[in-house]
């Protein structure tokens, strides 16, 4: 920390040091209204108009939910701010402000935190919120932990448990995606760019979340596992079962090209790719989906075997959708 | 995630699974009235009833923060919390709740991340606040990730950057404890016990900062880095220096004692040990200190090289405390 180097590009964060890091992520950011004290004190202070404040916390490791031969630093800070983001949204509310914790070899190029924190704020700030605080520490490798924080705005939190037999099940947003991007890299292969990239930065469709809120949701949440595996949460919470019908789905025609390719069934991809962070939700029969939302089944009593996620009246054979610790 | 081991003692998280972690660790815990919304959904809900959320982010990663071989996994999520929760206090605020993201080798005994959850929840509900959320996830090491969110109470957040030319400096809390236990742990002893559980443990005197707050504190910081250093960040937040007077301090005879036998001038412990999480704040000169405050020094005009912090008129020699990057 006692002189500059000849050669920005390649100074290590042992040699720039955390706080010129930090000033350096931090100066020319321009938060939102909503962040009354940004970074630089012991914490941040955040609006919180109606009394009441959303939080959620997601990880990121490198070589377990990223790689940094397959995805920028940019990328992967704006991943894992949509994890979160997503999840402010799945309750009905709008983010407000994440929080960041972020370890990482000595030796990284003070660059790349620098990139992280570039998508980390391109993605904060695509939704009005702001990067207010965090802490920058050593570590083996990338971990990157990430807090939003968001504002219901008066409405009541949508949750998992509220669905009802004989509401409507309906999605917002990408499904599938991901996890087709995910087995073309994972062939070897950099295109189709529309799939490889879906997997770098996922496309929630955040303002659905507040729009299903308003519109009636009776329960909500994000697809980060697969679609089968989180509405089997929503089963389970909420003591129902879950009927959807495969003739609801359109398989986009780059899955279908892409499947026909690499030889899987791209439904495989629709119902069990996670981390695209679709929305999924259930309505009341009687209203009216909100624009943009596809009905894709419906709630009913569970039978005698509990709550299960049925697609044409089979439960789906072979994985649910991503295991934490299954594979590492 | 299909059959219980008969020995749960040794049952890792791989075996485990995420899931029933979560619920373990989520079991059976007693939430206070600000958490709206506990875990189990996408995201938590916790009241900011003034309008406002504080929050902060402190990331801790085995072998840079902790050892486990010095360090139960309870007293490394005590750790962790106290750290976090020492920064809502020295805002001004009292803390409401804990978001923890946990990375952790997938052999890790799944009872280790409960005891780590357990150690969170004994530091949070001291002061009334709850874990309301979280993530678990494999990593190769663990880093323990917390973000503590915490409430002003009409109160102004107190800043670092408030201190002014004739404010009183003052202190409440320990300083040295921790860095004299670790230098103890570095050598092999494991007592004086008082001084080794004051490094695994911090004692951060939490109500002291909304106290100080109410008392008229114009800037205040927790002594997370070292007395010098974390007064160094005021000192440059307020464009002002700060001159400290070594005969306010009162090296404890435990510090007194065990500096004699491992050759270490104590007093540097109490200027530069970080982790004990004690409070330092400025405070106008015609007001009454807080019960339980120490005066040790004043706030000046800078001098011609800037804000500095002087004790007894000179820039203390050596290292002024914890320095990220510098040492892994």
């Amino acid at each position: 920390m006692t002189s500059d180097s000849g050669d920005e590009a390649s100074v290590s964060l042992r040699e720039a040091g955390e706080f010129r890091i930090i000033d350096r992520v931090t100066a020319g950011r321009v938060q939102p209204g909503t962040t009354l004290l940004g970074p630089g004190d012991d914490a941040a202070v955040v609006a919180a108009a109606d009394g009441r404040v959303v939080g959620c916390t997601d990880v990121l490791v490198e070589g377990v939910h990223f790689r940094l031969d397959w995805s920028s630093p940019e990328q992967v800070g704006r991943k894992a701010a949509a994890a979160n983001l997503a999840d402010i949204a799945a309750m009905g509310a709008v983010p407000t402000a994440l929080l960041v914790g972020l370890a990482c070899p000595s030796t990284t190029p003070a660059a790349r935190a620098e990139a992280l924190a570039d998508g980390l704020w391109a993605e904060a700030s695509a939704v009005g919120a702001g990067v207010v605080g965090g802490d920058l520490t050593s570590g083996p490798v990338v971990v990157l932990s990430v807090t939003a924080l968001g504002s219901l705005e008066g409405r009541a939190p949508v949750l998992r448990s509220g669905a009802r037999p004989g509401d409507r099940v309906a999605c917002c947003g990408r499904l599938g995606w991901s996890a087709a991007g995910l087995a073309v890299l994972g062939r070897g292969f950099r295109s189709p760019v529309a799939l490889v990239d879906a997997h770098r930065v996922p496309a929630p469709p955040y303002g659905e979340g507040p729009r299903a809120a308003d519109a009636g949701a009776t329960s909500m949440i994000d697809v980060s596992d697969g679609l089968l595996a989180d509405l089997g949460h929503v089963a389970r919470a909420s003591g129902v079962s879950v009927r959807l019908h495969s003739r609801a789905f359109t398989v986009p025609d780059r899955l279908a090209e892409i499947g026909s390719a690499l030889g899987v069934d791209p439904m495989d991809w629709l119902l069990t790719g996670g981390e695209d962070h679709a929305l999924v939700a259930t309505f009341p029969v009687d209203g009216e989906l909100p624009a943009g939302w596809t009905e894709i089944g419906a709630v009913e009593h569970p039978g005698d075997d509990g709550p299960v996620v049925t697609v044409d009246g089979q439960v789906h054979e072979g994985d649910a959708g991503w295991l934490h610790f299954a594979k590492y």
